[in-house]
């Protein structure tokens, strides 16, 4: 079936069943408390088959009922809330210099946020994978101790991910069609809970789409601030992910031909000129192991006016404006995200980066874009990853009871 | 209420009986012919909401049963078809050298294709609004003649569009801020079927994904090949419009900082390098007026194997496949249709645009992409438009019986 409209989609007519548990489930989420009643009027299905969704939904402790009632007219009805107590997601990152662990319960509600430094650069996917691994295992066992069940584990990693969880290449982590999925599963045993893997960029505006400062903004692009830099893009309120998940790919678009040679090999990458490392090295700091240290020193160097830092800042500024000009005329984001080390530098970045987003959009005032710094730090992505957990049971994949 | 998976959608609750009309439509558009107790089985809807629905479908002559009966256990059940005849959809297309008019049924069964060429480069709105005005009641007077009732009018312009049919820009027409959709609707005595105005790559991909070569591919692009180039995008299905509307803008993105200075007043724009005005200025022929004629001549002249067109058409294909890629690495498309006057010189430009692609895409094999011609030529914009009219239907504004 072909359609294209924005409004309200079809049910997919495969799972009937699944599409009217996700639909209820979500309605709750977004008006509870509500009575079934209400549930009934605002999706359209009758009240029996509302009555067998939400008994399944409280069955498999998704939903409870409170002890409000709704006095209207006839009898009392019983007030429904999504239950945030029996559940929980996790969320894991692998970045260049860092492993992050965020759980999150059925609302949202935050349960866990763990960083460890990890020297990710050329250490090997099989060492990630062990340490990952372990962080995981102790999110889990945290979790399970406060009496939770695991909904899924979801890992972000800089890199092209396709649908079977392989990453096929992570440039900043040295990889190359490594089947982290698999692999990950295997070294916790083949858990009963589903285990996933994605973009930390896709990650990370799904983060900041659900949870962020700018939630629920229909059309949101991020950018993250690593060693590489990857576009996370929310296109009317859906993650753009593209035929085989490999959307949002911006760190090797050619933004200056006349610039430096990129380790992917092309020239003139907005990697290569605007990337972490980039920037740290035109400041003398040679190594992205302690990038927070050195990212922490610039701002320190930014604070006191050293001329040849706010020199480099501004720089980044215009290539981080030409990088967020390319999405503002292809896919009109209302706000672009400053991720990562971009965050705490933004302050010497986002004015340049404004001008030269608005310089070159075709569309007056940049398409309404601004360009704005993250606000939920280094945990973006893992955050993301726990997010997506909850996409999946919203979309009608409930745990089985 | 968040969501981003791209399973099935929740209904947005505001209207739900006209989602449901919806459902119902799209669900025999597709699987035509079908019984009420067919359409119940696959939505969940219960069978006297269903027949409550297809009765009204059929009340405003959208479905309409047919002779055929379907035996089952049980008594027989009438079979359910779309009906083609009592309205058609218009499209039209305002070009800088032409006006196209189509017009299609509810199955999309082709009425009427008319071109005719128009100056549209410094003719001004007021002219293009007559010119158009007077395509348009033609159309429909045709439409009329054959017992039909308009559905809807909608027109794409190169230039872009924003929610109140007001065209911000057009570069190639010489717009600005014309408010066409207000124009047009006055010019044609306010008529009472809807006119919408719609920008020109958008519509265009919408004609390719609905009754395209590669209908279906949920992931499509389109580069018009007119005086301006813009990209028009569906991610997972859904055309992508962005924030305001002014997503695939891909003309004015720089791609040769040492290229020509662009009527926009930016430099080495893809427009100002690959547009079919600057290759035709290459070879000799100084006006977009003829185009197609002059296209004609660079035809039999690239047949003639000389080899300074055969250059210009070699770098022309660099160009392209540049732009493909941008979109590539951003929107991971399956296929990239050139469209336009891109179309037929697609056989000396598509080896070196798809070399060109592969090596300017991080993903490997261009993330899947391939680039095509388009095959329907230069009525695809007025196509879309119909097709566009179309889509309003599917998704439950439906004609006031």
């Amino acid at each position: 079936m072909i359609t294209t409209h924005n409004g309200p989609q079809p049910a997919d007519f495969t799972d009937v069943r699944a599409t009217n548990l996700a639909v209820v489930l979500r309605f709750v989420r977004a008006h509870a408390p509500c009575s079934r009643a209400d549930i009934a009027a605002a999706t359209g299905l009758n009240k029996t088959t509302v009555s067998s969704l939400v008994g399944e939904l409280i069955d498999r402790r998704l939903l409870r009922e409170t002890g409000l009632t709704e006095h209207r007219i006839g009898r009392p009805a019983t007030m429904i809330v999504v239950d945030g107590s029996p559940y929980a997601a996790v969320g894991l990152e692998i970045s260049t210099d860092y492993l992050a662990a965020v759980a999150v319960d059925l609302r949202g509600e935050r349960l866990l946020t763990w960083r460890r430094s990890f020297t990710g650069q050329g250490a090997g996917s099989s060492k990630a994978v062990a340490a990952v691994a372990t962080l995981a295992r102790r999110a889990v066992a945290r979790v399970r101790d406060d009496g939770r069940e695991v909904l899924g584990i979801n890992v972000g990693v800089p890199g092209l991910v396709d649908a079977g969880g392989v990453v096929r290449s992570a440039t900043s982590l040295g990889w190359r069609d490594v089947g982290l999925r698999d692999d990950l599963r295997a070294a916790l045993g083949n858990p009963d809970y589903p285990v996933a893997v994605e973009n930390d960029a896709n990650l990370a505006v799904l983060a900041e789409y659900r949870y962020g400062a700018h939630a629920g903004v229909a059309n949101l692009a991020y950018l993250t601030g690593q060693a590489g830099i990857g576009a996370g893009i929310i296109s009317d309120g859906r993650l753009l992910r593209g035929a085989r998940g490999f959307g949002g790919e911006i760190g090797h678009l050619a933004i200056d031909p006349a610039g430096p040679t990129c380790p992917c090999g092309r020239t003139g990458c907005l990697e290569a000129v605007a990337g972490i490392g980039a920037v740290l090295r035109k400041l003398g700091h040679d190594s992205l192991v302690d990038a927070e240290i050195g990212v922490a020193d610039v701002v320190r160097r930014a604070q006191q006016r050293e001329p040849e830092v706010l020199a480099v800042l501004t720089q980044l500024g215009r290539d981080l404006g030409h990088g967020a000009s390319i999405l503002a005329n292809l896919v009109n984001p209302e706000v672009v995200l400053l991720g990562g080390y971009y965050a705490p530098l933004a302050p010497w970045v986002i004015e340049v980066a404004t001008a030269e987003l608005a310089a070159r959009t075709v569309a007056p005032q940049a398409g309404g874009a601004r360009i704005v710094a993250s606000t939920l730090g280094y945990n973006a992505t893992a955050t993301g990853g726990a997010a997506g957990v909850l996409e999946t049971v919203d979309s009608g994949r409930l745990p089985t009871a």
